[in-house]
This record gives structure tokens, C-alpha cells and sequence, in this order.
């Protein structure tokens, strides 16, 4: 075991050691808010009893960047999201689980606006202030009276704790997710969800950066790019691109200043260990898979390899199985046609563990093998020998969890 | 139900009808070889006691033609194969199944010409025209001693039925694929393996046409390349590449000359039909899936489209669990970011049945498009609205028998 899912998350010094491919940063022991940010969660009624309702609030009018989902059927909340970004200013979030008001037409987008409308009006601030999200079944009109009701009088709810803000966006995430650190006397505080249709494209399904350094729209919008093509856009849980991805960081500046270096450092071992989370709660999984591959020919092609392997049922089945089946490794990075590929030169780790030389299947005790698959995070690591490029892709085991989910999503 | 496994394989005219995506075309009723080829199979102990090694021959020198993997991770059967079918000429084809003789370097190669000669020895030809396939686990040495001794004598189990040689080449498949059907006086066999690891690029798993029909080397490669293009190369089961697919053609030219045109169409045909049986017998599968897409702006990007659509978990799970959850099906076209989509023009059909107008999500009786999806084959059909191109893949849903029989394949 490295690690496991409450040390993901917690994630104190000693175990973003062993985590071995992102910066080394503390993460707090219990994630909580920078100065001046606030949420609360409620049951408005789109699901049958559980969270499906979030607003997220600054006290103050923050500086605002987010990437959205590259899918041609955007939602209407990313429609809107795209117009109300330009502004570089944000106030909250209100975000709802369960409809995601994707291919809704126009009605969708007057939908959006009027949750946008609603938040805005309970917080005394303009629409415009306020990014909307929703997350959950394609195709199905939002009942956007459920969401106008529920979001009344939630100013009276709102507390310090970010768990409450992430539980009211779950879907078939198994639990909510919330991360925060320091950055000098700033704090920088993840909240995210996404468990499936996950193969972000600019951002991931939902995921939220707070912080109250005082950094400006642009450059939070450059750093913000800077970390998810690391982090969220390395993620895949099944290729599968959402209609509604999207990542947004807010920065009130209520603890002034910070070193710039520093806070993409920070910035981004965050979404790296938020991305870490996501892939070991995939549907169904029951490991969280790294594929590293090192000397390939440029970043495009280590990135296009890792993916590769990543994203093979046949490797995320062996490890779902602990099945020493290594060829498989070959075979995800051979089927790479564009890329260049050395067979001779070709080397790969499980877990550290070598199993193949010069494109050859090393003879070894299946039984090492066997118990290095069952660990909870899988690090597979494949050598190129062709360049000095590198790229680490985060995901999953493949399950029959994964297939019990989603043969019966909607109707369940 | 519109046609079932049975009626895949017999395919009489009726049913060809029912496949409407593929040229009207008889095939026997039960499969049959050309003039000229026979074949033998047998147990040589590399299963425990089911059949794995089969011998395909040519009474006469046939000229012939084939297309291999483009992994970069070939077996030593395809290197070897890629300087055989140079000289455009087979008298027989090898074939083992359990180990793929894959990743096994110079001495893989090595025990390949091993076995070419063996097979030479005992019909009393040369070894460069004896094609060798190995199809199995990746990364173990052939146990080649136990393939030549079996090989010795089986000229006198050589028989008629191309059914007895597809035996001998299955690995996962639930049964052995043979189809034949009539150009004017000559007869085309197609005799085929592959149920997993399937996305094949040049050709599918093992897949071998016989024909007595005269046809030279140089016009059977393009015409396979024709066919398969259309076919097997529209075929994923699992996204993954084999290290060892392998698509041959052998005419001994018994029958005399052809008409082209009707050769062509004749072979394309069935090249579809074999493509839909492996499809439908795809690892776990309960479903055939076809996914046309029509409208759009060229060849390339209807085949991306298509092909993305087929291999979406979600989509795979969503016709196994029968849910219909059709807001994927735009999800999926819609990741295709460098395609040519237009969300107002897009509309979508399950088994006839329009689901989606206009990008949106129509209001439809859930209970009628799960009907649909209980079809043994579900046709899904897309129309972009771009511009005049289309295409058809094919492949099956993503169920729990695909996580198991590859979560322990190489350990039992």
C-alpha cells in the first residue's frame, strides 16, 4: 500500500513524498477556506433526498479565471460560463448536482441564466458575479422553480467548511472532495467532483480553486492553464469527455501579495493531488493507476503514450486483477502509430519493479509481480530511449462497478 | 431482434437485407471451401486439451496477399510474415493459438521459421511459402518442440469443412467463424479469430479468404486493402491493437478468371459480414453495435466520429444496461474536438427510432428506446448536417464478462 485514499487526501509531507511525481507541498490535515470565503449545500429537490444544491460566496469581489469542457455540445451553464468569465470578476458559484442542462436548447441557456439570477439576487450582487454549473443526466430540462425556491434564504446557511460546497455537487462520487494549502500567509483551497465521463479537455467535470492572494484575472488565467495541463487534462477515468467540464479559481486578495513561482507550485501540486482523488474515486475503481513515460521524442508524444496506456482496458483490467499480464504495457504503447517507438529500447516498471527490457518480457516470479498490482496506486512506468520527454496520465483500475453504473445511470 | 448470432453466420438473403449497411449478398449456408484447399487442426499441447494448432493448404500455388498490425510491437510472426508474403505466392498458412509469440525477440523469430519449416517438411514445399500466425498471451516463448512434433503427419487429417481450421485458432471466442460465398463459378472462404484486443489497424486478428478464383498477387493486395478499409479496420472491440493482427488472401486460381467488379463487392461483403461476427462475439459481448454516421464533411472524419461513438464506455454500457441515456450519444460525438460538428444540425436514431433533433434531446417514451436497445443488434445512427461523407463501425457493449475474462487472462 502507498498511501490509500484518506492519505491522498490528507496528504501530509511524508506521503506527497512517496507520491513521487508531484512537487512535494503539505496539504492541511482538514481542508479549509482561505479569508473571506464561505458555502453552504441544500436538498432542493432534484434528487430525492441527498445534496443537490451549492453556492459558493467571497465576501468581497474576487479576480476570476476557468477553462471549460473542449466538447462541441457544450452545457448551457458553460454556454453562460464562457460570457460571464470575460468579466474577470466573480462573487460565487452556484452549482447543482443531478440534471446537467446540457442539450437543452434555449431553454436550457434561460434556465441557467435565471439559477444565475436567483444566486445573485439572494446575495445582493449583479448575475453577471455569478458562475453556474450543473452536473448529472444529459438531455433533461433543469426544474429551474426547484433551484429558484431551494436557493432562497441560503445566505443563512453559509459556513467555513468546504466539504459542506462539495457535497452538494456529487454525483456518483463516493465521497466529497476537499483540499487546501499554504501559500506564504495566502491559502489555496480545492473543491471538486467528478467520478466518471471523465477525460477532461481543459478542465475537469467540476472543480473549484479558492484563494485569497490578490492576483489578477490574467495572470491567475495563465496559471490556471499552466497547472491543469499537468493535472486535470492528464486525467482520464474512461475517455469519455463531459458536456460540462469546468475549473474556475477565484482570488479575493484578502491576504495580499504572494510569490508568484510559488503559488503556481502550490497551484498545481494541488490539482495534481485533486486530479490523484478524482482518478482513485473513477467509477468502480479500486486502484488509482499512474502511467509515467519517460524519453519520449517531445511532450505531444509522452503525453499521446501515457494516455495510451493509461486508457487500455486490457492494462486496466490487469490490474484490476492483479494479473501479471505485462505484454499488455507493449502492446498500449505499440499501438501509439504516430509516435516514435524503439521496441529495443524499451523499458517498463510496475511499481518499480522491472518487467520488460529491450522490448522483451524480463523472466520474473510472477508472484512479485502479482503483489505489486495490488497495490492501491499502481505506478506504471515506460522508458522511450527515443528522447527527454516525460509525461505522468492519473486514472483507474476497470471494473465491474464501472459497467453496473452506467448500464443503468439514467434510469436509476 | 433483427437477426441473431445464427442468422449472422448463415446470412441468407433476407437477413443481408435486414444488415442494411452492408452490399446484398448470398452466403452459403453452411461454409465451404474453394476448389483446391483443404485443412486439418489439432491439440499439440499447448491447451490443455482443446485444439491449437491449425494447417491451412493449397492443393496448387495460390497467389496471395496480406496486411499485418501497425503496432510497433509486432509478433515475431509478422516480421517474419512481411518477408513471406514478398513473393506473393502460399501454398499453405500455420497457425497456433495460446501463445502469440510476441515480445519474445531473436529467439521468437527464430522459433517462427521453426515452425514455417516444420509445416514445409510435412506438405513437402518450401518454407517461404507457408505463412506462420501465432495468436495468444504476450511475452512467452513458443514451446516450438511441441509444434513441430505436432505438425508431423497432419497432411493426413487435411479435410474440407473451414470450420475444423477455425477451431484450431481460437483463443476467447465462443466459436469458430467461417462464411463462404459464389462469384460466378468460383467461391470465396473467409476463415477468422479475434474477440478481444480488438481495434484493428490494416487488418483484424487472424482473418484468412481462400478463393479459387485466378486473381495475381498485385490485384488481391488492392483488393484487400479495398475491403478491409470498409471492414476490419471499422471493427473495435476494446480499442486495443493487437501485436499480431494478421488479414491474408490466398486465390489458387482453380476456378479461372472473375469478373473484378463482382469479386470486389463479393469480398467486401463478406469482410463486413465476418467483421460483424467478431464484432458480436467481442469479448463479454451481448450486443452487435453499429454506428453509422452520415453528413459529415469527409471520409476521415465520419470514420472518427463512428469510431468514437463505438467506444464510449458509456455508450458500450448504456446499450448493455439498455438505459436510455441517449444525451451520450452526443457527448461522445461531441469530443471529437477536431471534427466538423454542428450542434443545431445534428440529429440521432437508435435502431431507426430518433432520439435526438436538432442537438437536442427529444421528448420520447423511455419504454420504446429500451425496447430498441434489447436488440441483439442496435444500429445507431447519426447525421451531422456538415456535409456528405459516411461511415459504419462496428463493435458490441462493455459488460461485466469483458472485466473478467481479462482481469485473469494470462493467469488461467
Amino acid at each position: 500500500m502507498r498511501g490509500g485514499i484518506a492519505a491522498l487526501i490528507q496528504g501530509d509531507a511524508a506521503n506527497a513524498a512517496m507520491l513521487m511525481f508531484i512537487p512535494m507541498t503539505s496539504f492541511h490535515t482538514t481542508p479549509r477556506f482561505p479569508r473571506g470565503f464561505r458555502c453552504a449545500s441544500r436538498n432542493v429537490g432534484l434528487k430525492p433526498a441527498a445534496k443537490d444544491l451549492t453556492l459558493f460566496v467571497s465576501d468581497v469581489e474576487a479576480s476570476a479565471a476557468a477553462v471549460f469542457t473542449r466538447n462541441h455540445f457544450p452545457g448551457a451553464p458553460i454556454i453562460l460560463g464562457r460570457e460571464t468569465i470575460r468579466g474577470g470578476k466573480l462573487k460565487a458559484i452556484v452549482a447543482n448536482s443531478k440534471v446537467s442542462n446540457v442539450a437543452t436548447g434555449a431553454r436550457g441557456v434561460e434556465n441557467a441564466r435565471r439559477m444565475a439570477a436567483a444566486a445573485a439576487k439572494e446575495l445582493g450582487t449583479d448575475p453577471d458575479r455569478v458562475l453556474v454549473s450543473s452536473t448529472g443526466v444529459i438531455g433533461v430540462q433543469l426544474p429551474v422553480e426547484k433551484v429558484e425556491a431551494g436557493i432562497r434564504g441560503m445566505t443563512a446557511d453559509l459556513q467555513h467548511d468546504p466539504l459542506v460546497g462539495a457535497e452538494g455537487i456529487m454525483t456518483t462520487d463516493t465521497h466529497p472532495k476537499a483540499l487546501s494549502a499554504s501559500v506564504g500567509d495566502a491559502t489555496i483551497t480545492w473543491v471538486a467532483k467528478g467520478s466518471g465521463m471523465i477525460e477532461p479537455n481543459m478542465a475537469t467535470m467540476l472543480s473549484y480553486i479558492f484563494t485569497d492572494a490578490a492576483l489578477d484575472a490574467a495572470t491567475l488565467d495563465r496559471m490556471l492553464r499552466t497547472a491543469v495541463a499537468r493535472s486535470f487534462n492528464m486525467l482520464s477515468v474512461d475517455t469519455d469527455t463531459s458536456t460540462s467540464d469546468t475549473c474556475a479559481i477565484l482570488a479575493n486578495g484578502l491576504a495580499g501579495g504572494v510569490g508568484e513561482a510559488e503559488f503556481q507550485r502550490v497551484l498545481t501540486a494541488g490539482c495534481v493531488r485533486m486530479t490523484e482523488i478524482l482518478g482513485r474515486d473513477g467509477e468502480g475503481a479500486e486502484h488509482l493507476l499512474r502511467v509515467t513515460v519517460r524519453g519520449a521524442k517531445d511532450d505531444h508524444e509522452a503525453r499521446v503514450i501515457a494516455k495510451s496506456v493509461l486508457n487500455s482496458p486490457l492494462v486496466k483490467t490487469m490490474v484490476h486483477g492483479a494479473d501479471p499480464n505485462v505484454g499488455r504495457l507493449l502492446m498500449a504503447v505499440g499501438k501509439c502509430f504516430e509516435c516514435s517507438i524503439r521496441p529495443a529500447s524499451t523499458d517498463a516498471w510496475i511499481n518499480g519493479f522491472q518487467v520488460v527490457q529491450g522490448g522483451e518480457r524480463l523472466t520474473f516470479d510472477d508472484a512479485v509481480v502479482r503483489t505489486a498490482l495490488m497495490a492501491e496506486v499502481v505506478d506504471l512506468e515506460i522508458a522511450l530511449g527515443v528522447g527527454a520527454a516525460e509525461a505522468t496520465a492519473y486514472g483507474c483500475d476497470l471494473t465491474k462497478g464501472y459497467v453496473d453504473e452506467n448500464a443503468s445511470y439514467y434510469s436509476s
